[in-house]
């Protein structure tokens, strides 16, 4: 989004600095009323998903959603409108998620069934992650992003193990247990195994033979085993985070150690002044 | 409740010390009889719900609820009686919830039906927090609380990036499974997203096609990886609450400052001396 | 068990040698061959609940069942006969366990329903954790029980909560369902609400309004976020074992300096000689 | 592996250099290709399992099978030929998956039963983590997979604790319940005791009777509560692993011993000054 540009002209500079940035009173206030309509327009995609209300208010949410489609197409507009290379943002992620949040509305004049589509306005409520950001929630999720960042090669590795793991006893449940008790195929096999392994479990697919519930019980026990690995790793990482939050890197000029606290102006070991940038004031009387 | 204070008539004041106060025998004596009756009362109305208990000591039951409702607005008038202002009693969480333990008897009086609301006698038992209290039990959740509370915003944050995530997959699932599923409309996918990532998985709802069995695979999968999460941020402030124990208490001699590790030599803010029994090295030639 | 003291016989003492201790090659052949025997007479109880097994081996089960019960009412005879108070012994726990293992055979021959109460003698496989205590296995487990220990307070706060919690929202959905649903009683409501918050989702109870669905969902997120809590307050104690494990708690005589690590023998902030019982080698010569 | 050796002829020696080893572009070459081709004819074992695939390409399928079975065979074949000790691989884990990823399918010409047991060509899958191990993933899990061992010891003690525990209430459920719930036979009930306990919770068998679903509702509470147990000792274990990065690398000038933590400035078992580029400061006086 960074990447985006407005056009030079002053109405199109000052639409931008109201849509896209949120740095002025206007802008936030828009980016709240978005979010407020964006939660307004899927609160009206999933009420209308139930036959029920569909039955009696099928009306009202008809034209709801078209004026939430219109004020939507207008913002669409404006957001093309004001920028200097539209092509860039109707290619990024938001850009097709803004489409796609007004496209089925329009298709149907076309095509009557695409009104399933309007569920993909559901995607939009990711816009509500900005607001987010405004109240400051966000950046208390940056530490536990970074950590996850640093643990995910840890983490793929014990994903694939797992998906391994799952394939090969799997395999063998489809081999031992009668085709009644669900084990239709390999794949539907593999996905009875995600479902026990993940202590999901839904019984729509159980083992009936002894050797069945043996092995079952094998994946059961390894599942609720394994399950510490992440947990184990992503402790670690947010612990080393939290760590170097706290301690500075450099070294103390005077006996070079380290593990200086950020906020640390002498050295606790030999008390230097780790400021060199700064002169160190006059020692107190006491030294 | 500390806002509360006693009338200053000598009964009343006597009163309010042994039902509101717990520091005299006679006050935990009272606490713990309360505690005694409220756990009684509260299994008389659980037994009360099954039928066959509720058939052959149904009267027994009829009784005991009365006796029990009696005492109860006994303790209420007393309470009401010995407060100076009893109305931001009866405005406070306790007081409403103490109101709502005896109403639900007096109401079948007028309307039979309301016997049922006799369940909200069941939030008394939040009353045996204060038992546990006298028990230092309650002291020592006090490092899990705080833990807890500097952990919310980011759980907070989590809570709502999962809920998200599964809306935005259940809606997927609804387009793609067919209704006879159990998939009638996207709340109701929702709650199935719910069901799968939480790894509860009653199976009253499961996805019957592949691709929808394919999805809530990458569901579980993603459910099972960020269980971790919590799970980490949390190990993590507990552990922070326990290095806390790692700062010497002592304030620095030189500058009064605190929050010096316990291996320091030297104040991190001002270079003096920290450790007063015994004299300080010569400094290094290097400063 | 410690309590129990040898008769002073010769004989006896030497039983006892041998049954009750594990010092000797004879003592620890006897743990061994008492385990596995323990171990078939479990497996035959087990087998001989299988309709398919007891119809086809019951007889051959019948006859080894009686050949254990004899060898372990020798035994239980010998443990009476070499100690000097047989009594302390039957009441204590194991003396206990021991007499259930070989009584529902013997009564049989009174009662012939006494026969399922076999199972007890699953209660026998107690006595493994002796064999496990020989392979040092158990010396490792230490570290966790200690964590445990100490953690059992938090841990049995939380679980009280947990349950006032699923208390008063599982009466809610009692109010809410209909019986046909499964909520047919308080507490079988609990029942549903400890299934679901645990995460184990049976479906065998489930919800079917809207409304009870939604609280449902709160209740799954509530477990799913505070099944971390334990977890973390289980790791922090770990964790704080093993750095107990690794530091001494003496400080040192040269500058007073904590966190020396176990063999540490001069401090590491100030070289000074740590053993003050013991007096310090010469110096090496690079000093 | 290690200890398989090629042939000294030439061509045989490079046949080894490609097949068994990776350290050419030409060996990387082919563990890539075959990583590709066990991918693929997973893939069809998979789709040929799912009937709709198999009636519709079935013959697809026979054929494909076919020319991955006669590459797999000459791949074989190749294999042993280069090698000076072939037996030696044909007895190793890989040897044995890799004749069974061929053998069905020549069986087939014999016993045309065979067909099934092609599933066994699954576990060529494991070859897979050879790819992994050049994209250096697999050295990202070796911090894992030490954690992993170095807490073995416990996570065993606390399964077998867990079998013993579920062991003994399953077998009171066996008791209590009916048999017409699904508690036909012990194992059967220790099979619903582990589905319960690592909150799997199929529902295919559940309890009852009140005093079967409150000795669940312990079996849950309990399983939710010592779930923490193996991710604390994990999690202990991988910071344990992080902190070895606490110790410094550089040895003693002195004793030359190591494991000095990296904040030591004299060496704690013989008192040397560590640091050798600045001169160690005077002794204080209380030496």
């Amino acid at each position: 989004m960074s990447a985006l540009k407005p056009a030079k002209v002053g109405v199109r500079t000052r639409i931008f600095q109201i849509i896209f940035e949120s740095d002025t009173p206007l802008a936030k206030g828009f980016d709240i009323l978005l979010a407020i309509l964006i939660f307004f327009s899927v609160a009206i995609v999933m009420l209308d998903s139930v036959r029920e209300y569909h039955e009696r208010f099928g009306t009202i949410f008809y034209y709801t959603e078209w004026v939430i489609t219109l004020l939507f197409t207008l913002e669409l507009a404006l957001r093309v409108y004001c920028l200097e290379k539209p092509r860039l943002y109707l290619k990024s992620f938001y850009g097709i998620v803004d489409v796609l949040a007004v496209l089925p509305t329009w298709l149907v004049l076309v095509f009557p069934g695409a009104q399933t589509l309007v569920v993909f306005r559901l995607l939009r409520t990711l816009r509500l992650f900005r607001v987010l950001e405004m109240m400051a929630l966000v950046g208390q999720g940056r530490l536990l992003l970074d950590a996850l960042a640093r643990s995910r090669g840890q983490i793929l590795l014990f994903l694939f193990s797992v998906l391994m793991f799952v394939t090969v006893f799997s395999s063998l449940l489809y081999l031992i247990e009668p085709r009644e008790a669900g084990f239709t195929s390999i794949p539907k096999s593999i996905y009875w195994g995600i479902v026990t392994l993940t202590t999901v479990g839904y019984g729509d697919v159980t083992p009936v033979t002894p050797l069945g519930q043996f092995i079952s019980v094998m994946i059961m026990l390894s599942g609720y085993s394994i399950i510490a690995l992440p947990a184990g790793v992503f402790s670690a990482e947010v612990i080393r985070s939290l760590r170097q939050e706290r301690y500075s890197d450099e070294a103390c000029p005077g006996c070079g150690k380290h593990q200086h606290e950020r906020d640390a102006r002498y050295c606790k070991y030999c008390g230097t002044w780790l400021n060199e940038e700064v002169a160190a004031p006059e020692p107190p009387e006491s030294q």
